[in-house]
């Protein structure tokens, strides 16, 4: 089963690479010789990030567009916010990105956060590895809702892309410290609103190295996502970050080191189950004599 | 010293509290010994989260008053966000907080995220829990930023108040998925702008049980921090909030058992060097054979 679909990943319209993505989210047996064994894959994993009603559905239904008119293979992660409390999901619906679901260059995946403690799917490092393996030009990973880390994001992807509306502005000085930082491209979405202008030009002025810190300026572009425009531009800046990575070998490292390290993770505490512990929890409980250290030196 | 240290957490004008803080933070030989001698205390733990710009300062500084008037004592936790790349911290100045910091029933901690890929400071289970014993009343962990998880909070706090303003009515849609979800109690601050009465009114429609699969209606406070409007009624919902969860243990096993798993995956992890996995990456990398699967099972 495992040989059948690592030799048609790339093949029979995403229907093996669906299945597999289903197989290694559920830890079917054999999933981590099958990770083992995909080749590495040339996409570029694009992480689309912001608050809530920025945009980045629209802007990710044009960017596809983009890209498809250039003959590139597209595909796309959409992370949901789940409940940690009854670890269902309700997956959104996308409806501006409906005209690609049937598209042969293009395969839409909604992923559930499965109640992780961070934002993302727990499952989203092997997910993506499945998807490099599948023949993609680029891999979009959007995350939806304030419920998520976009730090977390930036672990994941090569070129993180923020989107912000001009309303932010306020918001800067706060969000300055650190989700600034994660970002390689910054969108301006909705720029037509009043005081776009003068938003951007601060966004500038903030990311330039001599206030950022950051060896190069970080792109800042202005964009109207639902009539399409900027979206070249934004294409533009995704294609001169990857060349500019190329430069900048230690960043990768890093990227793959993150990764790697959520992987062992996983590994190691697979053994862990829940279950058990709310047991030793409610009996300690009980006692009076609660310890949360004492508990976890028992495992 | 660490004997000293739990003779004193509760006296002493805090000194031997942020001593132990800084040790534990620092993983100091004897440090988790020490957690497994801490009593349990009876601190309600609650977090403040929401978007950036919400006013949860403000809104924190009046909850100290009100509670120090009561004769309360608070411990205060920020949680800043801190960049992953240069894993430094810019601790934000809280002008607002500044009368409290030399009051004797408050203490005031601010603490980087420490570039974690979550939004939470690695060892907030643990900074937390030396808190519980030096007696406090309430323990407040403020989370700024939208580079943090709003869901990670929710496993950590007894209580979650999640702040928003009038404007965010726009993006529930988007919300109510996951983040809506982790709020034990809304605040809808700044409620004196245009709008805001419509906007709690459709909030209120959307948490009664009917429609939110809760168990109870969440309540919803209208707030003006910073003139102190509805922060009665917050301290209330709060004090509510507490006794609800009396009568419900298996709210309370569940988020015992989240710091009980990252507790034991810390531990579990302590060995792993992300330099040594660096190193392996560019091995792999160098050869052209790279897999992140096969790398993580070497560890």
């Amino acid at each position: 089963m495992w040989q059948a679909l690592l030799n048609n990943l790339g093949k029979d319209n995403h229907k093996s690479l669906a299945r597999a993505i289903s197989l290694v989210e559920n830890e079917q047996d054999g999933w981590l010789p099958f990770l083992s064994q995909l080749p590495a894959g040339s996409a570029r994993l694009v992480g689309i990030t912001g608050p809530p009603g920025a945009g980045k559905s629209t802007l990710v239904d044009a960017l596809i567009g983009e890209w498809v008119a250039d003959g590139k293979k597209v595909g796309v992660l959409c992370v949901d916010p789940s409940s940690p409390f009854n670890l269902g999901a309700v997956l959104g619906d996308r409806i501006r990105m409906n005209q690609w679901y049937n598209h042969p260059n293009v395969y839409i995946r909604s992923l559930a956060s499965r109640g992780s403690l961070g934002g993302l799917n727990q499952m989203i490092i092997e997910i993506t590895a499945v998807m490099q393996a599948a023949g993609f030009d680029y891999i979009l990973v959007e995350t939806i809702g304030i419920g998520q880390s976009e730090v977390e994001i930036a672990g994941l992807a090569d070129t993180t892309v923020l989107v912000l509306v001009p309303e932010a502005g306020d918001e800067i000085q706060t969000m300055k410290a650190g989700v600034m930082e994660i970002a390689d491209i910054f969108v301006v979405n909705k720029s037509d609103r009043p005081d776009a202008d003068r938003f951007v030009n601060n966004l500038r002025l903030m990311m330039a190295p001599a206030f950022s810190q950051q060896e190069r300026t970080i792109p800042v572009i202005k964009t109207i996502a639902d009539k399409k425009e900027g979206i070249q531009e934004l294409k533009d800046a995704i294609r001169k970050d990857a060349a500019h990575e190329e430069l900048n070998n230690d960043r990768k490292v890093w990227l793959l080191t993150n990764r790697v390290m959520q992987i062992i993770q996983r590994l190691r505490m697979k053994d862990v189950q829940p279950a058990v512990i709310s047991e030793k929890i409610r009996e300690e409980l009980a006692t009076g004599q609660f310890n949360l250290f004492r508990i976890a030196s028992q495992f």
